[in-house]
């Protein structure tokens, strides 16, 4: 991928898909969340009876690692529309919940009763 | 933000924040995916009781826009974390998935049937 | 449906399923919670551009009904095979939690800022 | 527990507990999906960085076992809530969804491709 921005491409493809099909009119927040739930389920569904300390290798083979990256993708789509959809720029807030975690989670803190 | 790639520069700082903590070993896929779900269940409390015909408008503003992007930056974070792990270049797969729905769904067809 | 308790009848009749398939190794917790994430997608995915208004009607509706019907149960019967696996009376932790709420929610209050 | 339906007990509850605070206007099918999906994501964070082969035992044990439960309890009571909203009857539907489930997968099939 080149070019400036791959969130805002992807933002400006999705504007242009749902812009084409007269679909904004269906994309009001709870919907789109919940059509982002409906992907995180089929997300779940490739992982679900994995063997937890086989998934990763799992996932890196074919045919699975197409599936995943389509699932990760709609789910990243829908994300993207979201966003856009109540006006927040993704990159700049997730840079900048990043850089809250870096001050909140200091290194040498478990995860797990964090 | 500015680079030849968000998503890549998210990656980045998601692959230091992990490796400064020591935390890679907790970055099982299925682990990943169920701290994503978490984030979608925040995201899902911000919207849940907000009538659906004012949703759009109530995220735009304060204080519920900052806590919005908050969320979504969270889900987005721990899509490319989960990406990372399997070995997924986010932006190809997200484009690839965007032109394969150019193919599948021609304008004219309505969302809810298709 | 008769009988003392349904869902105790509901995972006696999940531990036999899964007893007679052999599929008790894969009903790890983490598992069968993604395995019900998957189910909240299918769940979702039956609403989700739906108009908010009339939702509730066309759920009420052939042909929507029966597959509403049949997903609410997918997830309700991976909730009583998680609580199972757990050890979790899931009737008894239902009632305790409504007499928490009961308490902790006094009749008055605003559910979107509680 | 006792009487005739553990789920009609808990579905009458839930009615009753919403009628003396008058939230039925906000118990759209949209709505109550989403608050569902909240609590899943609630009981997701309890489990995400547990070893998966650790995480049934650790889930039998205090303190996690009480917080489990409640998790567990919220979303059953919003597919409670939810099922009554559409007027489906929970125990008849999962039932009728398992004796499909015996038909349709026969012992001898393994769950990770059915």
């Amino acid at each position: 991928m080149t070019g400036a921005s791959d969130l805002q491409a992807l933002r400006d493809r999705m504007r242009a898909f749902a812009a084409a099909r007269q679909w904004d009119g269906y994309h009001d927040p709870k919907s789109v969340l919940l059509a982002l739930v409906g992907e995180v389920g089929e997300l779940a569904e490739l992982f679900q009876w994995l063997p937890a300390d086989q998934a990763r290798e799992l996932a890196r083979r074919e045919p699975l690692r197409t599936r995943v990256g389509e699932e990760i993708s709609d789910v990243l789509l829908y994300l993207v529309l979201l966003a856009d959809v109540v006006g927040i720029d993704l990159a700049t807030a997730a840079h900048a919940k990043l850089s809250e975690a870096d001050r909140r989670y200091p290194p040498g803190i478990d995860p797990v009763r964090s």
